[in-house]
């Protein structure tokens, strides 16, 4: 199938970019004395292109697919418990259908591949890629995808995000066995060593991580000729992220903020990235994973997470706990008195005198 | 004046905890992979004595007074702001409102020795000390305040405490140079070097900082005998520290839940800790601050902060922003399904199987 990517522009607006900071100055409160919160509201401001930046209908997607490497026993978990943990999600028992609940987040959980026939029903969307309806393929044996395949999973994930209200996305994963995608992909575009990004996803003991690293060490060899992003997606990646990375791109290109969660959805932004470089502008990471690989890709991207919790669940779960921040970044720069209009004395001109 | 301090129980029961850590782990996600916000959950378990916590009306107080050691230009900013904050924060235009009204938050100003005489007003409580209506001595010539008067204020916050609604307790703070008389407790409680202690406060230059410094090495110089916790509260310290600490002794001996915001606040419970330890078990430490003492104190309580996001601010405005997460560590623990009732598969025996 032939995709047309969105295109992401990029947001420098130095008139704007200096308002902001000039607004920000002026709140009732010591000079950039509020801290990340600070560059946070400048952020938003810059994506949605105004000064009184607000968030409205921010919508949770829980991109699910399963592994076709999971046969290789690199998870703590069997692979039936990404077809289980959907159904929990629709069910509200999980952690991100909680966090959802509790910040008013939309939660749509999108079937990218799982290896199961959902019927239809609410909060569900049927995602899935002629001849991958039940997942990828092995890629310790060749590719996981074909590049028409992982093309079709991005524009998946494109029209869904047109589909969906609002001007923020939180992104959120499942897939039993997703840790060794990611880590694959981070290996693969970033070019570090594949000990520096294999961890223990959901609990592997010291052999079970041993394994796991010899089975990606030969899912590399047996796709060692992809190096361009679309490549490296198809043959070590999996349809949640592949679905998710189209989703990126799409509200990127729309200029919705993309709150990133932990080192699955940070490897489908590495790739929306590698492809739109001022994808990245458009995103808030909100917490380094204890997932080992992350906190080294963050830094690699140049991208500083706003919560550092020892998380290690996924699901979108370090996106909804970080969400209230973004809502109070906009409530601070629109709501906050200045000094002017609060009667309330600025600094001295000597701070020693 | 007598004071008797409330008397503050410790929280031990191995058999709550190992209850609460059961539940936690029969959670539909990989054991431990909430990572801090469980032990969060299992906290707040432990200080309500119960396995489905929830927090009830919380309230956040800022306790605001003036020092006389700010006529030594230890801040950058004028004595006035603290009389001209403490209006903003009655109308509703400082950060600590703007979250305040974000979290559904209560907010209650408390005038512990403000240089002003302000009228009776909604949302703000009149809680001076005779002698000290308009602030602390100058603490670099003689004692700030007498034990008795220490003891006041201590007694005001218990009452006030008292008054509440509510289970939980968020800090807050305001007081032109209360940087300087935290610092000065820091060193003088902890016996770390006063070079450890002082920061730039709301914002000094390199010659404002020294001169800090030299004005606070006065000051432990002129009270070097006070070693005992009162004392070293009334030479050193300031009404709302004081006040404060009287109300995180009451509120631990209720047993409510207390969220400490920053390095002010931080001095108010070292207070109350050295006064009655398991006072800490009932604390939640919001964030760390970027004054540079802060992070330090924490360490030497041995306890962690949730958030480190380079605040400066006080006001209570870290744990306003920390606050959604509690809530959500208590939803969690309520609300998540477990394996057997999600029918979700555990992991398996050998990870590596």
């Amino acid at each position: 199938m032939h995709l047309t990517l969105p295109s992401v522009d990029t947001l420098a607006n130095e008139a704007l970019a200096a308002q902001l900071a000039r607004d920000l100055d002026d709140k009732t409160k010591p000079r950039g004395s509020l801290g990340r919160i600070e560059a946070l509201a400048a952020q938003i401001g810059l994506i949605q292109g105004c000064t009184r930046p607000l968030l409205e209908s921010p919508q949770l997607v829980v991109f699910a697919a399963d592994h076709g490497i999971a046969a290789q026993g690199v998870s703590a978990y069997p692979a039936e418990v990404t077809r289980q943990m959907v159904g929990n999600f629709l069910a509200g028992g999980a952690a991100v259908s909680v966090l959802a609940r509790q910040h008013g987040l939309g939660l749509t959980v999108v079937d990218c591949g799982v290896a199961h026939d959902f019927a239809p029903q609410p909060g569900l969307v049927l995602a899935k890629v002629p001849r991958c309806e039940h997942g990828t393929a092995d890629s310790s044996q060749g590719p996981a995808m074909s590049v028409a395949e992982a093309k079709e999973a991005m524009a998946n994930g494109c029209r869904l995000v047109r589909d969906l209200p609002g001007n923020a996305l939180l992104l959120g994963e499942m897939g039993i066995a997703n840790t060794s995608a990611a880590a694959l992909l981070m290996a693969r575009l970033t070019g570090l060593a594949l000990s520096q990004c294999v961890g223990r996803g959901t609990g592997l003991d010291n052999a079970g991580l041993a394994h796991k690293q010899a089975v990606l060490q030969a899912a590399l060899a047996a796709n060692a000729s992809a190096v361009q992003p679309l490549d490296v997606l198809a043959t070590l990646g999996g349809l949640e992220i592949a679905t998710m990375a189209g989703a990126v791109l799409q509200a990127a290109a729309e200029r919705r903020v993309v709150v990133v969660d932990g080192f699955i959805t940070t490897a489908a932004v590495a790739v929306a990235h590698a492809l739109a470089p001022p994808v990245l502008q458009r995103c808030v990471f909100a917490h380094a994973s204890a997932e080992c690989g992350h906190a080294r890709w963050l830094q690699k991207l140049g991208v500083q997470p706003l919560l550092d919790l020892g998380l290690r669940l996924g699901e979108g779960s370090g996106a909804a706990l970080a969400w209230p921040l973004l809502v109070s970044a906009c409530k601070l720069l629109g709501d906050m008195a200045s000094f002017s209009s609060a009667g309330v004395s600025r600094e001295e001109p000597s701070a020693s005198a």
